[in-house]
């Protein structure tokens, strides 16, 4: 994987993608699906997501304070399903579904080698999480996969309706 | 337009398309393009939001605590964009670019006719606007066009690029 430019984060996570969120605590590896994150800032790239805390990674991402966000393309849609229907609490999923856990650079939180893109986070506000399970983390370093090309990513409109990226259409847009 | 029942209203955002938000103050009704959000919770839903305070919305936002949040098919991208390269300070939006206000049902701000779906949203929670510009809000009433059917959203990947819906995969998800 490479380096991505921390400018170009929001160009990732902009569009809404189902993302895989990947935690380490005590040498415990886990990862969770999760569709509920928006960008906040671009530069520093500030990330805004929701972890429930009926999810097995609440607590190591609230104790840890780190998580990786990893972005998986349309091949590892089924492998993103499954590790949105199990817990961390019953398997290691990393193993029973086949991920492959990669150490970062800047957190103990592992990149995932099948996806396109991984952000190495670090928790910068935890003032939301009690009332809202809504964590504002500070994105300190990307990586992109450039093997693979124009990844096709999903977005997912409940109960396992998962919608792929289509066409791209370009038009004179002034925004960022 | 068609009452929505709000526990379906994530189904709408958790994918991540572009959306219109609406905002009135004083009388002067106006729009902008927003593609920061996410949603917080499902029923009664919350969504969070990043509204710059660049954008001349956020005071309206900010003083009225109401606006909509209309979301927009394919076939309305050209002026999905006319709306984020333009400013309230300089025009009226809707007689510019044509698109119909319609009177929403408990709060100021106006629907939008041309949209498949229209939220209308009660400022719920400030505390983090003075630091990142990003308001938590309740969506009390939701409206679906039921003419548009299976609507096509855009997604923006930054410097007016936008990924169209695709196809539909449908996985045995647990995921709500």
């Amino acid at each position: 994987m490479k380096d991505l430019p921390l400018s170009k984060v929001y160009q990732l996570l902009e569009p809404g993608p189902v993302v895989l969120l990947t935690t380490a605590r005590g040498g415990r590896t886990n990862v969770m699906t999760m569709s509920w994150h928006m960008m906040v800032e671009f530069e520093p790239p500030l990330i805004a997501c929701v972890v429930s805390s009926n999810n097995y990674s609440f607590a190591a991402l609230r104790r840890t304070g780190e998580c990786v966000i990893a972005i998986p393309a349309l091949k590892l849609a089924p492998k993103v399903v499954k590790v949105g229907n199990s817990s961390g609490r019953d398997i290691d999923k990393f193993t029973a579904f086949g991920l492959t856990a990669v150490p970062a650079a800047q957190v103990a939180a592992p990149l995932i080698a099948e996806c396109f893109a991984n952000l190495e986070c670090k928790v910068a506000d935890t003032r939301m999480v009690r009332q809202y399970n809504l964590f504002i983390l500070d994105v300190c370093k990307a990586w992109l996969d450039p093997r693979q090309r124009s990844p096709k990513t999903i977005h997912h409109h409940g109960y396992g309706k998962f919608v792929v990226d289509g066409r791209t259409v370009r038009l004179k847009s002034k925004m960022r």
